[in-house]
């Protein structure tokens, strides 16, 4: 396949994984029959552009451009587009691409794909070869079957990262069928526990939150959480025992699974979607002994995605955001380290021109 | 409450957890108004047996009388029983008596009890205070809810491990809705596990076995499984990765989980009815990457015991059992420790009078 015709747009890279992230310029191709090419105005800043910027997760192609929480402005469109014209927004979430063949793909659970969907970033990218490049640019080019349509209603830069931290826990929500009548636990106030919050909130459930940090739990009230537990403290935790139909754990930091286990009632499910490192250890008898499930979730398809965001338009849900400049990324990450951020830095990208 | 009337029956117990198990007598009541007397014809011998006469899960109260897999015959009936009248086959399970008031109960799932269920042996007893008293013995008395009807085409003394073995693969199975297009794994060729064959074929679903010893390919054959995979044989595994709709793990002993969970396929489930002793090493990844659940299950209530049962006549299923003398139950234990017995020893209690 000859290299497509390219043209030039500013990002921001890391070279290396001790690296810090500078400007560069980087390729994207000229619009196919079936693109959407999009001036990126904002881009969330996610924990996995980090990992992936550092190397954490192993596998990091270098220079590697971050960055799966993109909304902007459709400027240009290929010949057989037919979901945006030029001026419409859009967004874009951690895929490109899939196989759209798999029994997955058909299902609309593309991030599922069993052949390997094509990631936002450092996924070898099928047009230019080399890893595919993420939001931290003025400009991407995406086919349109994995483009986003955003509600008119919503400011633009808080809808950024519910392409990634919205989707994650708006997908497990539903797909677990939370809603009235249910209690409901988050685990973690951070980016993802934040929607966690609003979200299981909207959807009718009595919501939970736990954290370390009782310093949280007024914002935590704020957010929609009907009660907050600091989950240091012991006692608190005890009261709360076999009383959950579905517990979120949005921690990616290692910690006890088995503490929140023992909260699910019978037939309860607690999933994960942060993935900490470490494997976790878990014990047979609170799974055993209520029927417990222990389950994990990635990201949602592109129909739940788009509906994730029909939902947001509605119901006048965003991210609680801090829009930073692009040179303070590198700034931006050790406060995230920090969890220092309420609730997800957000580029504005006007800042890169 | 003033202590019942009580009656002596011979019975085998356990005086300590170093003493080997011998002949002794122990009290029964004389049967209320909702009683049934069963004199007992057949007695499973479970792994569980094993761990209380040794207090291996800590707790067990000596003298300990194991056995939860009894069936006999009805030889006396308190005034307002109407389920079952003298000379009725009866069978009784893991369970005597339950809260009867809390959810589980009220669901027919008194396995779950949220007060604490009365389990057939090492429980505080209601009536005579002590322990329960469990099914190595000539004679047990139980409030007719908790006993079972058995079907009369079965082998009497093949039925007696469906109350345990039997129920306890039977529910998970139905649980989650296993059948036909299924591909259905059983790890474990033991007590358990040949009754998940059993039952996951009568299904009608595709089932693999899941064993470390290549020699029990031509019996779980024979027993149902439509292959059988050496889980120790690296490439065998790896040929299955992905392919399973539901994987029933039978191994108490510790292994590795994550191999299991990697042979899921999206959204399927693993299901541990054997309890490691010690925690198991779970990673994140298998889990989220194909939105796969880790859960537990616990024998089975009342109703789906019976349910069981019936199915089993229906479909001429027992378990494959290995007849013993009372007094060869410590040598029985040594063999089952070594997983020399196919598949469930069962005691003849007529050999104890």
């Amino acid at each position: 396949m000859p290299k497509p015709i390219c043209y030039s747009t500013k990002a921001y890279s890391a070279g290396s994984a001790s690296a810090k992230l500078g400007a560069t310029t980087i390729d994207r191709r000229e619009p196919g029959a079936m693109d959407v090419q999009i001036q990126i105005l904002f881009c969330g800043v996610c924990h996995s552009d980090l990992h992936t910027a550092r190397n954490e997760w192993g596998g990091t192609m270098y220079p590697a451009v971050p960055g799966h929480e993109i909304v902007g402005r459709v400027t240009k469109v290929g010949g057989s587009v037919t979901k945006f014209k030029v001026g419409d927004m859009a967004g874009v979430g951690c895929l490109v691409d899939s196989c759209r063949r798999c029994p997955s793909c058909r299902e609309g659970l593309e991030q599922y794909c069993e052949t390997g969907m094509v990631m936002t970033y450092n996924s070898p990218d099928p047009h230019l070869g080399g890893p595919t490049l993420g939001g931290y640019s003025q400009s991407i080019v995406v086919t349109q079957d994995f483009v986003l349509k955003i509600p008119a209603n919503l400011e633009l830069a808080a809808v950024a990262p519910l392409l990634c931290a919205g989707i994650t826990t708006y997908s497990p929500l539903r797909h677990w069928k939370v809603g009235p009548g249910q209690k409901v636990g988050i685990v973690g106030l951070g980016g993802l526990g934040h929607m966690g919050v609003k979200f299981a909130r909207a959807f009718g459930a009595r919501v939970v939150l736990f954290t370390t940090s009782p310093g949280k739990t007024q914002d935590a009230l704020r957010l929609g959480a009907h009660e907050v537990v600091v989950s240091k403290e012991e006692a608190q935790m005890q009261a709360q025992a076999g009383s959950f139909d579905f517990i979120l754990d949005a921690v990616s930091a290692n910690h006890d699974l088995n503490a929140y286990l023992n909260l699910l009632k019978r037939d309860g499910t607690l999933v994960l979607v942060g993935a900490p490192e470490k494997p976790m250890s878990i014990g047979a008898f609170p799974l055993i002994f209520r029927r417990r499930s222990f389950a994990g979730s990635l990201i949602g398809g592109l129909p739940e995605t788009q509906e994730m965001l029909d939902f947001c338009g509605k119901n006048g849900i965003t991210c609680d955001i801090e829009k930073i400049r692009m040179d303070q990324i590198n700034e931006a990450y050790e406060r995230m380290l920090k969890s220092d951020v309420k609730y997800r830095f957000v580029i504005d990208m006007a800042t890169l021109r």
